[in-house]
């Protein structure tokens, strides 16, 4: 591999595409600052007593301007921080330029290769001589997903010596994990083991991330405490529902400067992300069409006028495709050889498994015309009419355009950041065992309110005769457990 | 008490106001048949086997038209009912003839006195010698609190002789539960432990109630097990949120005519009936502003782009207020005494002390005009303006309009009888505790399927491949049970 | 005709339903004139100068409470009124007591037969010796067209002896108004001549009434100036758009009670009606087809995210039908016949020939169930399943419910106070030739302006510089004549 | 001036930024195509018969993709094109250098300075000695505002023999247009006299340039018919309205990543490109507020829920500031200072002297700071807090996005197309005077039925009976030329 790890004159190690981008990278993260209440406060309120000197903390989380603003939060509260994307098309590379030179050691570009992917996760999880890290920011899970790998491979090394086998999967990324972890073992046999012996615990953005990690925690193979914060209801129920309604107009825009307004859209499940799509999308002008597998999300749609049907039922008048499922096989080649000419076809979900790109790569004559990076016309030799793929069927959003914007995920990351102290505060403590955690509520209360005062908003304060009513304390926590906002 | 019981050809036991609007009533119940999928599956579901056969179920839910098919529900099941209303003013006398007429014993009718509205509550729970009620059908927990007061006073009596004494308290509503009691201790000093003793158990519609439960569960003086229909998926974010939205403009319009359009509106609480309201009068054309004491809530109505403010901060520029909050003084004489002329004053959240009637009644000089039953000027001798208020400060929809539309109620009512089966199905298996329990995921989510088809819905189908790799059953349910919706 | 007019103790004539509810109409009357800005600042503005004094008005307009207000705004001008409804269905009999207790000699009630409609009419025209009306205020023309057939049939008459034959048509409503015409011949040969020669000039209110105004301005048959008020922005673009979009779902809620969520709704007619009505019912939760013949409406449709498509496309999956076009024959009845059982079917636009209510009527077995006042269910004998028409085909929004609320008839209702101003004004200039006039945009603004202070706006002052740049005056009017808003 | 003109290999001049960018430009054009029926319905149906053969076509137009799709339908035609943009900022330089390879000469680049933007102007005028052009396609006037210039100076030096003096104006603008006429006169002194005779008619695209020519036709100064575009239907109710709707949120989101909602943003102006922008905001979740003179368009947006309050009245409270009002002098310097850190300010209206840029740039002190090209923070040195300008003042869809999606062009351009072709065929039959038009109605719905189609959009026929009831052709047009829609 001839990817080689560069050096800024400080010592610090990192990897990205344009160094020269970092003052404009900087003059971004100074105006994201003012849109992310959340993280500021995080360094007005903790910033003073350095609860992080000593902790190294490996992210692995889209190196976005935002993401910039979250890394320098955690370094301004004593953190020394080696970071990732999760994600081969989202990075923001001036973001990269700047957190590289000023800040953390970056491995990360816009428009990686699987291979290049995994060296650089390998890359921002290898603390040296010195050992680490303390802590994990994961982002569907790929760091986690290594560690936990690597230490089944060198479990299986120590008591049979053989090496994890590339050939033995057909899934071409996993062929490249285990190389990694291949190589990693004829340096150090104990390399994971070492890691998740030291690792406090890992705080996990996603919903495709928790779920490995609550199935990890049902196998019982978990290695170490982890807080779900996709799960705090200042997380799902907004950066999900609320940035993807910002996001995906947002990327449909860029990538194919094409009106919404008439058009046919279908929005592939009706979670938090499909419900900020089909929001976005009707707002816009379009005409939405809601599947689901799930009879309560299904009348959710029909009860906002949207209609439920399944992607047979439609496919071939569909202007706009949308997948948010977080499941696989969602749109297939037989789907996308049915629809209209120039019919867009993009994910927002998960990976890019929701569509079905191999199927279309593979398929005997396909042609595909790139627009430009990120939008590709994909033309069936059968009728000669194209479909248009949006970043290559990843993440949309983060791929065409640049995610969701700050101050929504100012609300996701003021709780990574605090999910990252209270594991960090606890290590000790056994308060945190093998398990997926969500922060209490009256944590997710402050987040929102740590976002308000920037909106303008004024809070009323309930009496103590109004809170002994209905039984909440004056400060809150307000609301049960299973509340669903 | 000049009320007398009546008694149809057949002998069945009622009192409401107009036995002549019974063929109105019917062919209204018909029109909300077609309309009410969830509880006509039931019907065809289970009416064979005749699950309810020798039951006895007690209601106290407003006693509209969609109440009515909900009876005739219990009633094919194999049940006997008797019913009453849980709000004074929620009655529909063509609903509560027709089944007084047809199907079960019933109580109400749109009006009562508080007087009058226990009375009813205490004939509906009066099954006579053979006894009963076995199961509690319960809409804010007011049957419950009878029994559980009463069985209280009975231990009273029990061990000091004495009865409970109406003039201990100031709570005017109160007296008259104490004083029914206390009568009720004079001809059988055991009434109401023979019904607990014989309660299978009770389901409970509203917040209110649920918030009752969980206190009395958490005291440990839960008489008997509860199920916690409020919670379930498909009542409180189908009910309270659709529901609303649908019939607070209906109550307005009713009441006032006045345009919602180019309005001032204040939503006090941004819960699921908040959320309802906001998106009623935001549609409408209105300019909505929510006070909210919850930072997540507050945060997630500046999302839909309404602002936050207390209500000091707005209102005297407020025209149309409405109450969401199921606490108490929300709107106090200070308040409304700073209101424009005609501004509407309106509660659709909870009891009546949302709104401080008791203050306006007794303001000195105060003026009431009623402009027509359930609408009512009151003007201030200071400024000689004056507001208006519906429904007498109690829940408006039900009051000046007819409540929630069929459907929505169909949701919530399916809820119910399922839930009023699963406690009679094992009221001797042990299976519930003296505890307030949800229903399972897999019942809402059939409950929500029982309701899709008559929109045109379709669902689609997850193959045995994709559940796998999100780890849910083919057949559902598909989300865990913190998920959010 | 057994009709009776009555008399006032102050012997002015009326003929209503029930004089007791003349208190209640009061009441209403004066909340109204709380949201009738335009109105009461006419009355301010021209009341001392008692304008109109020595006119005599007749209006033929929807006897409602908001028309109250007009009619004593009219009188508290100096004119002296006589009124009638324009729709069987429309009047609110506390308004018709209220006005004719107090201000105006009324003729109407909820309910006319078309015979009573027409005696109304003809009382409402009928100004004993002294002679009148001076002026006339119509809705849809049917005053109009009473004094333009009436003259017709004089002359025709004059020259050859004949009466009217109400037998020459086949029209049911037709033949009333040439029976009333053949009555008044036999008294006063010249009646409506003398009418004619009187009339200063109508001002009209609704497209229907204008179309027929234009016709006969085409035809040169007009026999009096007039003033279409319909075409003023601050009419067609408020009444018809905001009103019906207030006042669509207040009467679906009030006939049916159905929940408009999830529902499939076709609204035939994308003009101003039409846009308000689909923009009601998609916020509602609705799923909207919108049916089309002119390809720019069509389009608006589209932009909007409608689906537009033919009736014939949907006619047996909608399950609520709003016409809106002021055109005839748009569901028919194999349309109705193909329709779901309990399919909602009225009409919003024009006459109740918008639907096929004859083929309806006369069709074969056909069962009609009245469930209530205006709410109909016909079963079709080869189904039996049914439909649910509103207000039998009349205007449902009045029929079922109150019609447009005060704020947007007061916009409405302005223009027509100044319409009738300029015309009596102007009543010997010459200025109105027997031609049909739109008032000029300035008056259109300041009826606007006088709006604008009930609902807290401020408008921004041109500066001369600015007025220069863009070449209109600083106090405007500020928009070309083609300008569309 | 060092700006030479290029030839293409078969000798046609342009200038553009970057040939290279030729193949992604056609690559766009062909998507662009797919979107805009209009454009390729007019090829089809007109194409075969060069009805454009000899004319020789001038445009200053944004040179945007969308434009390329109407200059190439223009030569398919049969015409001869030259081209250059109508603004500095909003030039696709893939587009210009696909059309200036492959169909006319095109001098455009983004960014060009004043002086260079008239050097294009001018040099799109330059037919050679040939002369023409023989018709014009002009946004905003500014090629006819030269020719006008241009006259009127060669009358004077005609007269006196003075040159236009560039020091004659404070307009740096108009200092260049004197200078380029001042060049001309020197060459040749009948240079515009000679194109004025030529030019057969002018079609203009906006509000701006159609302001300019009633006041040239007003003042007896206009040199040559004109067909105003701007006022077809299908151009300013469908580009200005649902262009902005989709361009403005797309610019801001593409210059700033600011979340929108949450945020309070105040829109200028409630016309259709306002109306347009307040949805847009409203829709994204931000809180609105409008500013207007006019009342009418005040109570529109009142109507909406929107807040109309003057600039003044919140100017420090406001996150984003958009003016789309077409006049001068909206947001000045002493806005400027009071407002938020961060706040945003564009235009989308017209000119950039909609916001005070020279009182901005001229501010002693101000500190600009470049984030990105047409994103400038501008910082002031009493505060230290900056505000955001988008695209220096100017169209910031135009300069920081990609201006209006292709299918709302192609509504507006096929207007422009068929203005064209009407000047061209009516050249010599006097039909058109020294005038300014609008296209009739049928030509308008013409427009829309063309992109029906691609909507899946289906219209209604009317029958002959139907059309007779309400006295339109079956065929259309089917409304008054005064409707509004």
């Amino acid at each position: 591999m001839a990817l080689l790890v560069e050096k800024t004159t400080s010592g610090r190690e990192y990897k990205v595409k344009d160094m020269s981008q970092a003052d404009f990278g900087r003059l971004e993260i100074e105006l994201a600052e003012v849109e992310m209440p959340g993280l500021m406060a995080s360094r007005t309120e903790f910033g003073p007593s350095q609860p992080f000197k000593g902790a190294k903390i490996t992210g692995s989380l889209h190196m976005t301007i935002q993401t910039a603003v979250l890394i320098e939060t955690l370094t301004s509260l004593g953190a020394e921080v080696r970071w990732c994307s999760c994600n081969i098309f989202s990075t923001q590379d001036h973001a990269a330029a700047a957190i590289a030179r000023d800040s953390a050691a970056v491995f990360a570009w816009k428009g990686e290769t699987l291979q290049e992917y995994w060296w650089c996760t390998e890359r921002a999880l290898d603390w040296g001589p010195g050992g680490g890290p303390d802590l994990i920011v994961d982002d569907g899970g790929d760091t986690t997903l290594l560690i936990h790998e690597g230490v089944k491979a060198e479990d299986i090394f120590e008591k049979t010596g053989q090496f994890p086998d590339p050939d033995s999967t057909d899934n071409a990324e996993f062929k490249i994990v285990l190389s990694i972890i291949k190589d990693g073992l004829k340096t150090d046999p104990k390399r994971y083991h070492k890691m998740k012996d030291r690792v406090v615990g890992v705080s996990e953005e996603t919903t495709t991330g928790v779920k490995r990690l609550y199935q990890m925690q049902a196998n019982g193979t978990l290695l170490f405490p982890a807080i779900n914060v996709n799960d705090s209801v200042t997380k799902s129920k907004f950066d999900n529902l609320y940035g993807c309604r910002h996001s995906l107009p947002d990327g449909l825009m860029r990538a194919t400067d094409v009106m919404i307004a008439g058009k046919v859209a279908v929005v592939a499940g009706y979670g938090d992300v499909g419900k900020g799509c089909a929001a976005a999308l009707k707002q816009a002008g379009a005409r939405v069409i809601v599947t689901e597998i799930d009879p309560i999300c299904a009348l959710q749609a029909t009860m906002e006028g949207l209609q439920v049907l399944t992607l047979e039922d439609v496919v071939s008048e569909v202007d706009i495709f949308v997948t948010t499922t977080g499941n696989k096989d969602i749109i297939m080649l037989d789907h996308m050889k049915k629809m209209k000419n120039n019919a867009i076809v993009c994910n927002i979900g998960h990976f890019d498994n929701e569509i079905d790109m191999l199927g279309l790569e593979t398929h005997p004559g396909i042609k595909r015309i790139t627009i430009k990076p990120q939008t590709d016309r994909w033309v069936f030799p059968e009728t000669n009419t194209g479909i248009i793929i949006l970043a290559e069927g990843r993440l949309m959003n983060l791929g065409c355009a640049t995610g969701h914007p700050s101050f929504v995920m100012s609300c996701s990351f003021t709780n990574q950041v605090i999910a990252q102290l209270e594991l960090w505060n606890e290590k000790t403590s056994g308060k945190y065992e093998k398990k997926v955690y969500v922060l209490p509520k009256h944590l997710d209360e402050k987040v929102a309110a740590l976002h308000l005062g920037k909106l303008g908003a004024r809070l009323t304060k309930l009496s103590k005769d109004q809170a002994d009513y209905i039984s909440v304390p004056v400060e809150g926590p307000y609301k049960p457990f299973h509340y669903r906002y």
